[in-house]
């Protein structure tokens, strides 16, 4: 248990590290017909603990595609540091006032001119079960330790099978 | 008819002028139990004419996802010039040795050691029918015309509805 607890710990700590300095992410969702959609989300400032906050409009169709498939995807690419990163979550609206004050930042006002109290505000909060991102020098797919389980069926850490490797070649990377 | 042509003839320069010079997209998949992956892909240099063509190996996890769900996303992030484009499509494996031979680059021989002919060697082919980028001044969602076609239900572009507009505020991006 301990293990698992620090296996996951450290998994926080090493995405953390991945994404700094990647203020654009692009996340995906799953549209009703099956395509998918993806679009440019800055990612707020916060002590990352397993979980991605972004700010959004309620009333903005990913909210609606988020609604129907919790489902998304957050890409975080770096071409200048060859950094590419893969995070896998379910999101949720969070529509909690306090949490909206708290992450606010006045340059959001681009987004949304009537400011942190505009009835239009949610944030979209990810909870990562799975990041994966390619090592620069071997060109391989890791995979993060500790985020390989899903939320939505409830199932708990096994270590165990290719999710238990953190630096396997379990997939070609760029092809 | 011609004035359908006329915007899918447009709507394809376009594209290939916004993803010009972002030779690394984030490929999206959905994998059998509903979570989404994505991963770096090299997109090679052909006259673009409304498919994109990426080098794989056969044996890769995205081509069973490939093969289950043919949707996939390819987005374009370029944050030195504010530039995020999402593509959506379908994708198909082709295991053609004379397109594969034309495409082969020899720095490819990094992740094919084995060179052109590996056995292993694939291409996906993504057929684009949707693509959107924001347009930096405005921070606007761009829907590009023309690229509004299901592949998949075989439906024909019919103008009208938010698919028509290209300049159209239909969500607020970056939220």
């Amino acid at each position: 248990m301990t293990t698992k607890k620090t296996e996951k710990k450290d998994a926080v700590a090493h995405l953390a590290e991945l994404i700094q300095g990647i203020k654009v992410a692009m996340m995906t969702t799953v549209e009703a017909d099956g395509s998918i959609r993806s679009r440019p989300m800055w990612t707020q400032n916060t002590d990352f603990d397993g979980e991605l906050w972004f700010f959004t409009h309620d009333s903005a169709p990913k909210v609606d595609e988020v609604q129907g498939d919790h489902h998304v995807n957050l890409s975080y690419a770096d071409s200048s540091r060859d950094r590419y990163v893969s995070v896998s979550g379910v999101a949720r609206l969070v529509r909690d006032k306090e949490k909206i004050h708290k992450l606010w930042d006045p340059t959001l006002k681009a987004w949304f001119p009537k400011g942190v109290d505009d009835p239009d505000i949610g944030l979209l909060c990810v909870k990562v079960n799975k990041a994966e991102y390619w090592d620069t020098p071997n060109k391989r797919m890791v995979q993060l330790v500790g985020f390989v389980k899903s939320v939505l069926t409830g199932e708990t850490y096994r270590p165990g099978g290719h999710e238990k490797l953190d630096l396997e070649d379990t997939q070609s990377p760029m092809h």
